[in-house]
Parts: C-alpha cells; structure tokens; sequence
C-alpha cells in the first residue's frame, strides 16, 4: 500500500521526476534499529528518537530464541515476557505432582528461582552492515546457484571470523530480500531462572476463542532472571517501569522480534500460499490438533503433556485462517495488484533497471510453478511431527554435516550454529512416549495418505508394516529419550551413527536420502531463482524507495511505532484499554466455563484488587508472531507493557499492514504489579520492578 | 430458507409428495397468537405451551402506539418498557429547567406520577378469522383496483361494525400478504403516567456506536402506571416478576409488536429496496441528521430538543445501512434466489395454483419498475420533516376525507382510526420555532435539489422563494403550535380549513393536490398491483407450506422463541449475559468519554452494587423494530428481561433471520431492580415488581 501510494503521489505531483520520499502514512512498519523511522515519527508525532534512546531500547531487549521477545525491567536481570512464551519452558520443569502450567509459580527468593532445561536468550550487542562483502563474493559470469553458494559460504566465513574474534553469537542477517547483509552479533545467555508466571488460566483467560482478538483480559507475562557464573546479570540497559501504564493517545514503540513476514512476496508467490500452501497447512495442523486434542482427553497427565502444543497448533491455525480469509478477499489482493505493477512500471521505466531486474518477477513465478509440481513430495517425504522423529533427524543429519566445510553444509549446520544446536539437542526435557506414539502415527499416515502406497519413500518407510505398528515400535524401542544417548551419538559421529541400530536413527538413515534429494532439488530449483530474484527485486526497491521503506520480519529485532488507540469493532468501537472489571464481566457472561474461569484467589481476593487498574491496552504498532513479550515503551524510555497479541484484524499482516484496524495487544505494567501485589503476595518482585 | 429447506426436504426425501410440514431449524418466527410454533418449540425445547400461558401473557402484553411494546408487571397497571420508548413522552414533559431525559425522573409515590401528554397504550383483547368476508367482498370479474376498493370497503365496515358493538379500537389486520385477515380488538388507555425512568447516559450507555450491538451495557428501561377513571388500572394479567433473572441456556419468548418485515419480499421487491429505496433513504437521513446536530450544536437547550428526533435517525441509519450490507453480500441474495426459484417451481408444478398465481411475481416486477420511474416525484413532492408540515398536512386532508364514506378514504383516516388521529393532532407536546425551521427548510431545499425549479410542485410552493425565506416565514406566522387552533380547524370541518390564512394552512393546501395526485397514481399502479399480486403470494405459500410459516411483521401482537444463547463475533464468542462489572469497564477503557460517561451515581455508589447482577442478555429470539420494550417470557410465564435491542448481525432480518448471530438484546430484571434498588432508592417500586 505504501509503494501504491508513493507511485501515486509520483504521477500526481512530480512526473518525470525521481527524487522523492515516501509519505507517512498509518504506523506501518517493523523498522530496524539502525535505520529508525524518524520521519514519521516526527510527522505524525512532533518528536525524534535520540541515539541514546535507540541504544538503551535496543540493549534492554531479549530474544527467547525458541521464539519470543523480552526485556530487562531491572539492573539485577529481571526479564519481563508473555506467559505463553515461557510456556513450553514451565512444561519442561512441570511433573505430575508440581504442574506450574496450572498453578503458577514465584520464586519467593533467589534460592527458589528455578532454572530452565533449554532456554537461550539474546542480547543484540552489535550490527554492522556487510553488503558489500556478501556481494562481492558474487563474481561476474557465476551461475544463480553458484552465486547462491558464493554468498553463503561468504556469509559462514563471516559468521565464523566474528564469532571466533568476539566469542559473541554471530549472524549474518539478509534484509530487503538481500538488499542489505548485516553481522548481528548478540550476547547470549542460557543460564536463565524462573521467576513468576501466573497460572495459565489467567495468563491464557478466554483460550483459543479470545486469542487473537480483542477486548482482552490476560495476565499473560512471566518473570525471568538472567544469571552468568551462577550470579544475576547486572542489566545497566534495563527498561524503567512505569507504574501508571499506558494512556490512551499516547505514542509508544514495540521493540522485539518479529518472526517473518511476507509483505515483499510477489503476487505469483502470494497466490501460491492462497491457493497450496495455506490451505495445505491448515489442513494438516488441523489434523495433528484433532489427535492431540483425543489424546489430551484420555487423562489430567495427557492433558498437561500436550497442553504447550495444543496451544501452539490452535494458535498457528487461527494465524492460517486470519491469513487465507484476509488474502480470499477482493480488496486486499487488488491492491497488492495494483501496488506489484506500479512498481513492474517504474522498474521497466528506467532502461538500467529494467535490464538489471526486470525478469526477477517472471522468474519467481515459474519457479512456484515449478514448486507446486512437486509440492506433495518436499513435503511429505520427511519425518516430523513428533520429538523423536525430529531428533533422530537431526543426529543423522548432524554427523554427516560438520563433515563438510561450512560453505557446503545445509542451512541450520553452520559452525556458528552449532553450538545453539546441539544444546537443544541435549535437552533434558521430558519426552512422552504415548504422545510421541500418536503423533508419530499421524505423521506417517498423512504420508501414507498423500503420497500413496506406491511412492519409493513410503514404501522405503513402512516397509510393509501399518504406521501405527511401526511408530509404535519405534518409540517403545528408541533411546532417543535419554540426552546422554543423544549426546553419544553425536559426539561419536558419522561411525556411531552408522552403526546404531537404535529403531528411530534406523528409520531416520532410511529417511535421509529422501530428505537430502528434496532439499538438493528444491535448492537447485527453487531456493536459489527465488533468493536470487529476491535480491532484484529488493535491489530494484533500492534503486526505487531507499531505505524509506523497512525490510521484511527476520526474527531480529526491529523498532515499531504508534499510539494506544481503540479501532471500529463489529458496528461499534474497541476500547483503547481494558480493566480488572472487565475480566470479572467476561468470566460471570459465561457463568465461569472454560476457558473462562478464573483461578480460585481471584474471586477470593477480589475486594482488595483496585478493579479500575488497566488490564490490556491496544495500540497501533505493526507488531507479528516473534512479538510476544516485546516491550511497549514511552517516550521516555519507560515499559508500559507487554506485547501479547495482534487482534483478528491484525493476522492479514503478514502480507500487508492494515491501516484501520490492526492493532496489536498487551498487558498493562499498572495491571501486572497490581495481581502481583494484592493476588500473589508477590511484593518483592513488585517492589523490584518499581524499583522500591 | 426455512422454504428453500422445505423444497430440499420434499427433493430428497418425498418428490411428488406435497403433504409434508416444515422442519424446525432456528429460533424463527414471529408467530401470531392464534398460531404459535408448537411443534418447534416442542422438538427444540421439549414442552408445549398452554392456552392459559398463551392468553396470560397476550392479555399482559402492551402495545405503545409510537411505536414500541411493554408488558404490565404489576397488579396495579405498573407498565415495563424501554426508555428509548419512553423517550418521546420524557421528552414532552420536560423544560429546560426540568431536564428528565437528562436526570431521570422518579415519582416516590402515586401524586408524583407525571401524566403523558399524547401516550396511547393498546392490549389484545380479542382475535378474529374475518378471512372469508373480506375475500368474499370481491366478486368474479371485478378489475384488480375493484378488488382492492372492496376489500378495503368491506375491512372498514368490519372495523366499524365491531367498534360500534364493543367500543374497542377495532383493527382488520391482513397477514401473509392478504393470506388471511384478521379483526383484532384493543383495550385502550389513554391515561398514562410516567413513574420511573433513569438518565438517558445510563439508558442509552455507549451511544450511537454501541446502538445495534452486543456485549452492551444499557439501563434501558421506563416504568409508567395506566390509569383509568383516575385511577391506577387493576391489571390482573401481569407478568410475574422472576428477580434472579435470565439463566444461560433457558428457553425464553418474547411478547410484542414487530413493526415490519418484508421477508415474504420478491426478489424485484428486494433488488429494488437495494438499488434505490435504502440508498435514498440513507442519503435523506444523513441530510436530516447533519441539520439536527447542527441545530443541537447551538446550545444546551437546543441539544435537549433535539436529542429524541437525532436518536431516532441514528438508530434508523444504523438499520438501513445493515440492511444495505445485507443484502449487497452476495450469499444472502443467492439464498434468496434460491428460496424464490424453488417456491415458484413448486407454483409452476401444479396447475391449479399455476394459472391463479403463477403471474404474480411478473407482475410484482413490473409495478416495481414502474414506480421506479416516478420514485423522485413520489418521494418528494411532500410536506414533510417537521411537525408543524405533518400537522398542516393531516388537517387538510382530514376535513376532506371525514366527509367521504369510510370505504373511500384515504388510508390513515378512517372511521376506526380517527379518535387516535385526534388524540395525536391535539397532542399539547412543544413544538420547537428553531428546530422547526431548519427541519422544514432543509426538506424544501432537498425537494427543490430533487425536482429542480422546473417542476410544477416546487413552483407552486416556492413562488419565487426561497426554501429558507419560505420556511421561517410559516413557522413564524403560524398558529399550529396551539392544540386549540388545531382543535378549531379539525371541528370547523373543510370551511374552516378553506378560509384560513394560517400559512402553514395555506402551504398544505397547495400541496395537497400534488400529494392526492401521487397517492392516487400510486394507488392504481402500484399499491393495487402489489397487494393483489402479494395476496396471490400469500395464497400460494398457504396451498403449499399452510401455516407452517409465519406472516410478515404487521406492528401486532407476535410470539418469538428462542433461547438465552451467545454467539459467535469477531473472531470469539460474544457471551449469553454481561454484568455491572462490564459497565465500568468499558467506561474506564473510553476513560469515560461521551457516550461512556455514567452518571455521578454510578461512581458514587459503586461500591453498594452488586456487580456480579446480570445487567444485559442476548437470546435467539427473532424480534425487529417495534419489539422495544418486549418483555422477554420464562417458561413459567414469569418475565426475566425487556428487549432493546438486536446486534448488528440482525440488522438484514427485515429480509431474512440469520439462524448463525442474529440476537436480541435484553435489559435483565436482576440488573433491574439492583439498579432500582441501589442506585436510584426506588424501593418502593421495586418491592412492587417484586410484589414484596
């Protein structure tokens, strides 16, 4: 919408001319913080950011790399996130008899902070912009694929250089489509302590109806501490807590880790996701849900194993249906039409863009078209959907990688990855094996059912046997459960690995060559004519926009702006904010059924709660998946609260930013010390984040 | 739909068979008493309802003629209603000093009770099939318009017959578009007294924007007492008072006066509504509208006249553009066709009802086209938009046609219906100078936008003038604001009317040719045609479908059913009830801007509330415009709600109910009497309804 109108403004007010910037419009945009939105915010909001603002935001905040957001809140390493984000972590420490998903946790003291298996938190330490050396590394006359080759061995070899030179987690990130290469150097913490998490029902009040929409009453925040050498971080970059919270009007910044987003996807490959792939998945996690959802049923233990991924699943598939509905609509894909072809127009326009970019967007077409051919066999000729089944990949995949020299490796093997791997790999979380069974099941079934029983793989897999035997076998027979067999066999390599004859590594050695001649040929045939025109079309943008407009979400962390404001709702208008009353309303409307009951100090303890306290709020920033836990901060710097959720009308953003009514969703810092207060007799953490 | 299911129905399970009834699906309906849905209510809810909670609550029923319904809940004429219904007659009996649509009013005993100006109230008494004798008034061979002039004839004769005989107001009804008529004779009270009613904030809580959805938060009630003799009227059918209100999940019905459908609508009928009638009126509206806001900008005096009238058009924008949404989505409309296609086949499938009815819908076509051509001159060639141009119309016409027999007049004046024309004509209700002038002014200037200075009603009534000269200038010198001179004119009869030099006298008779002009044209070619053409409908629904179906709405006395049921909204579930906990909050998340604003009682004495009372509630109940004030029935006949509403999702049920979200919304008797109780110490009238 914003090139549509630039190209407007282009042919109402300076045809002929070239030299223009592109008007503030809504309050679009995940920016990156070397290139902040200043202009707009100056425009729309009278004021600028200075660099010792950007520096303390960027510094105070965290990325939960299993994929969430965070920030400092104290100098003593407290970090503020969602709930559902430190979910899959208070499962991971969860037993039978101690099920902090359902009752909640607080950490009266440092002794009884409680340490996570697998947590990796990062801080963004440094960016440095490296275009010019991945670039470069093309050399003219190299084919797609060697160009693609030449830029990822350059990209590892800086990864490695850094890494070694700083000890600091070192990535190279593509931005614009590969407009841009920056080395993203982050400290890294894993030894991270559980602080507070409230129960789930209130963290989560409302469950799948309520998510992503909005009037919300969630009190979905957890509390960390980030600990080196067995000590608390001294956090100096911390974010102040405003005590207040948010006021209507005000404008406020999200900085976090939006996930990914599509907004720079061409038509051609727009309607693929409409047409294949989003209707793809969504019938595939629907399926995944319905056999979790019968195995949760089967008892409170089952119940509590599979909560974190029934969470997870129903989340991903309200995100699929708010995306297919919001690209089935007429409106929507007309303008992503009409905005693709003034852009075509000025590209074809200009003689030495024309040349350099203007095949790139006829390239990416027959190359979907060439995807979609094959579409059932890159995607069900693997093995996934349980743990097991992703493990024994990974090992089997693992040895035979770091073999190679990193250039060659497959993505997710690079030297500066390793490390982040193999500690996930080594997680001592719990594995259920009758969840795994089912869900083992389900996957090969779907197989089965997909590719048929003549496919070379299926018949390499089954080899006669029915999915649920097998799986069944597999699982029972698997020490896959027990890290330090993991850690055996990677530590052993390729040798180990051959020789085992451990069910899940047999099955995965089966799977492997399938797997590598589906990554082989959708690199070749795909990956490399989409990065390569990709990186046209984003160079195009360049040579067009300039850095006016911001690079798609790379899960780093980028600067949003806005302002907390209400949006028309369903004939009337949502609220700016939320309060404690309104979450007792919503509880009594539905006489207290789940998923909107409330845990048993609520009701107790209501008269001494100060009901008018803000909740939730909205505001306006352009916020995606990744964003949970991101830090909504003043213009002073200041957390006002926490980014938990993007309303219904938000999911469409994932291809374009709706000026009207997206908005994005989080719990209130006045709501939060409040329950921490008068419902948790948690006065210490609120005395500590009050700094008191 | 209900009949596009039945032609399914007769396809799939007995094709050639016409001996079938309809199948249950929603809560649909609005069921005349003489035939209630028993089987549905029976397969859906399992039980039956008796004759005796038939009559009791018909008999406790309450039509108010301005529009709206009510219900008597005490033994001593205490009458429940909305205050939006109220709001009229709150609005007549208030001055600038004595604001009670602004503050509310209370009468702490008998002698406090403040006497409506011009309130008629009307109670079925009594339900008559008159089917055959005015069917029977046509006679073989008689033209179309015949036809219509005998049964008309032939209705006014039943009418005055039966109120001679009885002295009840005596209306002939024709239901199923002329499928049936039906006399049905009223108890008339004339003498009404307002005893409670809140702040208008509080009744009309969230506004404009709120108005038409749900979850809502409203007061809006009114208690007046009926009178006769001077005394309190001993109203022995009243609906018992159920104090804990509704329950989630519980059949309820509501009782009232559905003001009109045009669900048994043809397709041309519907098309035409959408292409031109909606539009129009959408756009007449909004004009009207901007010139009352600007008039009420002026002052707090002209805000407190103006408020009833920018209400009323609010509310009907709203109406009209959910209608036009409605039926501009392509899925409603295709159901439509559906249904109509299916009906027709059925029609053509059976000679005997072919040739009778078969042209019908031709026919209904062709009118519609026909008054399309002359929609502008039918539409504006009028005195309208301001009462003192109402008023000036209905006396000329009324001298004229109370000379005229019954049979001949036009509709609105005959003999039944005079005493109730008088009671409105005389009405001593304020008429407002300012307000009058800018209303009459911008309906002048909008027909002369219309029509242009060319046509030859705009000349005869602007003379050279202009509309804003001519306005003032009648507003001025008239002396209509007197219900004495009104009186004066009325019983000098014609001569009177001809001699005067009032001017707004003298404008209405130089419209009146004009307006006799198209009232005739569009009598004999449209009115005749469409009734004719209808009642052929109406009569072959009752060969195929009897009275499986339910007649339009007819602003009679109908039954609904349903249940007290959320739905689903915007991505989640709206909930069954709301609380006074919900109140506060959306008035704190708007930080209690207008129209969030509550009255200085609400915070003052919050802490009294019980804020867990069910304030609000929604049912599946099918009710339109003309349902406000319904009371909302339990099974035990006790009432649990008054209606105030339907959210937005029930806006297109003028055309057809929407089984999935259609919603009528309901104040609850527990939030009732809590805020009677605790707010307002009401007391007394609350022990009363709680026959303590």
């Amino acid at each position: 919408m914003k090139e549509y109108q630039c190209a407007l403004m282009l042919i109402l007010i300076c045809a002929g001319c070239f030299a223009y910037t592109v008007p503030a419009l809504g309050d679009e945009g995940m920016w990156t913080f070397d290139n902040p939105p200043q202009k707009q915010i100056q425009e729309k909001y009278g004021f600028a950011l200075t660099q010792e603002w950007l520096d303390h935001v960027r510094l105070a905040s965290v990325r939960f790399n299993d994929g969430g957001s965070g920030s400092f809140v104290s100098p003593h390493g407290l970090i503020l996130t969602n709930h559902h984000v430190a979910l899959g972590q208070l499962q991971k420490v969860s037993t039978a008899a101690n099920d902090y998903v359902k009752n909640g946790f607080y950490a009266r003291d440092a002794k009884e902070e409680m340490k996570c298996p697998d947590l990796e938190l990062n801080i963004l330490i440094s960016m440095e912009d490296v275009t010019r050396r991945v670039q470069g590394a093309v050399k003219p006359g190299m084919t797609e694929k060697a160009a693609l080759q030449a830029r990822k061995a350059e990209m590892a070899k800086i990864e490695k250089e850094s890494q070694d030179s700083t000890s600091l987690r070192s990535d190279v990130v593509s931005l614009y489509s590969g407009g841009e290469y920056w080395l993203y150097r982050y400290k890294k913490y894993t030894d991270v302590r559980l602080v507070f998490a409230p129960e789930e029902r209130i963290a989560f009040f409302g469950g799948d109806p309520d998510n992503f929409t909005y009037p919300r009453y969630d009190l979905d925040m957890a509390l960390f501490r980030a600990y080196e050498d067995g000590k608390p971080v001294e956090s100096k970059n911390y974010l102040k807590w405003n005590a207040a919270g948010a006021k209507a009007g005000e404008p406020v910044f999200v900085s976090g880790n939006p996930g990914s987003t599509d907004r720079l996807s061409t038509i051609a490959q727009i309607e693929a996701q409409r047409e294949t792939y989003l209707p793809g998945r969504i019938k595939q996690y629907k399926r995944r849900l319905e056999v979790l959802r019968k195995y949760a049923a089967k008892g409170p233990e089952e119940m509590r194993q599979a909560t974190s991924q029934v969470r997870r699943l129903e989340n991903s598939l309200k995100v699929f249906d708010g995306e297919y509905k919001g690209l089935s609509g007429m409106s929507l894909m007309a303008k992503k039409q009409k905005e693709e072809s003034d852009f075509r127009m000025q590209v074809s326009r200009r003689p030495e863009l024309a040349s350099k970019y203007g095949a790139a967007w006829d390239a990416i077409a027959a190359a979907e078209k060439k995807a979609l051919n094959r579409y059932k066999e890159t995607t069900f000729r693997s093995l996934r959907g349980s743990r097991i089944a992703s493990l024994a990949s990974q090992i089997v995949q693992y040895v035979a990688e770091v073999k190679k020299p990193d250039g060659e490796r497959l993505d997710g093997f690079h030297e500066s990855q390793l490390e982040s791997l193999r500690f996930r790999i080594y997680s001592p979380a719990p594995i259920y094996s009758g969840m795994e069974t089912v869900l083992l099941t389900d996957s090969l079934q779907e197989s089965f059912e997909q590719l048929g029983q003549e496919d070379t793989f299926m018949k390499a897999v089954l080899n006669g046997q029915r999915p649920g035997t097998l799986a069944e076998q597999i699982v029972k027979g698997t020490k896959l459960t027990d890290p330090a067999f993991r850690k055996e066999l990677i530590e052993g390599g390729q040798s180990a690995v051959d020789a085992s004859n451990d069910p899940a590594i047999v099955l995965a050695r089966k799977v492997d060559p399938f797997t590598r001649e589906t990554q082989k040929w959708t690199e070749d045939n795909i990956d490399s004519v989409l990065t390569t025109a990709g990186e046209k079309i984003g160079q195009a943008r360049f040579a067009i926009y300039g850095k006016t407009v911001y690079p798609d979400a790379t899960f780093t962390l980028r600067l949003s702006f806005g302002a907390v404001k209400g949006y028309p709702m369903n004939g009337t208008e949502a609220p700016p904010k939320t309060t404690f009353f309104g979450l007792y309303d919503r509880s009594l409307g539905f006489d207290g059924k789940s998923p909107f009951d409330l845990p048993a100090r609520y009701s107790e303890r209501r008269d001494k709660l100060d009901l008018a306290k803000t909740l939730n709020f909205v505001c306006t920033c352009d916020t995606i998946g990744g964003n949970s836990g991101s830090p909504v901060v003043n213009k002073a710097g200041e957390i006002v609260g926490v980014i938990f959720d993007g309303n219904i009308e938000s999911l469409v953003g994932n291809y374009i930013y709706n000026d009207a009514d997206n908005r994005s969703v989080a719990v209130d810092t006045a709501g939060m010390t409040e329950a921490l207060r008068k419902l948790y007799d948690a006065g210490a953490v609120a005395d500590e984040l009050e700094s008191k």
